[in-house]
């Protein structure tokens, strides 16, 4: 396989820790409610509300009002009815203050010297610069399911990204925690790293992470993903 | 007026000297060719492919073919119709090589300490991230008119930055060496600032840098913006 020249990645999960860090917004604000169940449920009405979008149910809709259509939904469940429109759109915005995971900022500083790094998210772009503004995260380009008008596993947003740099699909590689969105991204000719996230939804619920031969490459995170690719 | 929150700049002639870099790169390859006319026939080349996409006689395209149609048509006026297919794709690409001018980054890096700062550019994202690599800018967000899907001074791009931050369009301030961009943003609503860039066509083609009292700001240069806004 040729060297790639832009790497691409997925975020939620991948570069940040969107459980923990959902969890602990909520049970800083409010303590009485199960943080872990909160940002499960909420993360968990993710997929479904993307495929209204995908459907056609729904027109083109940002994440931002997603999650809001979702947060919306699940505030009864945690007897959270009584928030008022400030409070949600504060709550909603913690898609925004994700934590990166110990090891993301350090690893795309030294993926950043040697490849253009660029985010590739079903997040809008608003969501994902203020994210990289507050946590470090030093993109050379952010680039969503926003700029492609299409979702992820779309080819299109996959197919965008060798697009915007004039490069083969080849030349791309997406690094990311889920095999799904790898295997999609492979389907259209690009390289594949596959990043362990064990914890992605919690301590309590450890995920498999075995390696899938049919990635590029396997890391155990992004310093690791570094060294295999000499940097 | 409020503290903007967001601050698009435009990118050719207001951050880079697109006129001295492509002198620069035609003078070192063709030595024989007069650099500065050359560079000054390419740009004014510029606006009208951008009116062909803008009335509908050419699809939405982006300014990298742009930058090739025109570099096409005017080679044979400077005696250069036998440059191969690499060269020429070599020598479009100088405009993803372009030079800052000498406080752009300085200026750029205060100003992100306290300011989202994004690109509102005609160039495409693939340029100018490129650009930024090379040339150090640090950027938050790439926006081009490549997202909006229409030329400055459409709108749509304007109005697209505001709704990318989910802000008002006075949270907003578009950076600018160009009284007719800013004009287009203020009719907008957006806040605007004037950068003097006296020699944007070269050394030989000094440019009026009057202020404009319609304006927000007038600045001598990004770090003298820096200082009016308190960074």
């Amino acid at each position: 396989m040729p060297t790639p020249q832009v790497l691409a990645f997925d975020i939620f999960g991948t570069v940040v820790d969107w459980h923990g860090s959902i969890a602990r917004e909520v049970a800083a604000l409010y303590p009485a409610v199960d943080a872990n169940a909160f940002a499960l449920a909420w993360r968990a009405g993710y997929q479904p509300a993307m495929q209204r979008v995908r459907s056609g149910e729904l027109g083109w809709t940002r994440i931002d009002e997603l999650h809001r259509l979702i947060l919306d939904k699940i505030l009864p469940r945690f007897g959270l009815t009584y928030l008022d429109e400030e409070e949600r759109a504060h709550l909603n915005r913690a898609w925004h203050r994700l934590d990166p995971w110990p090891d993301t900022v350090a690893g795309l500083t030294r993926l950043k010297s040697r490849f253009t790094v660029c985010t590739l998210s079903n997040g809008n772009i608003g969501l994902l610069t203020n994210m990289a503004k507050r946590a470090g995260l030093p993109w050379d380009c952010i680039l969503s399911a926003e700029v492609f008008r299409a979702y992820k596993p779309d080819p299109r947003t996959y197919l965008g990204v060798a697009q915007t740099f004039d490069l083969a699909p080849e030349r791309v590689m997406l690094v990311a925690a889920h095999q799904d969105d790898l295997a999609a991204a492979l389907a259209c000719g690009l390289q594949t790293a596959y990043i362990e996230r064990p914890f992605e939804f919690g301590l309590e619920q450890a995920k498999d992470v075995s390696p899938d031969l049919a990635n590029t490459l396997h890391a155990r995170d992004l310093l690791q993903l570094a060294e295999q690719l000499g940097c």
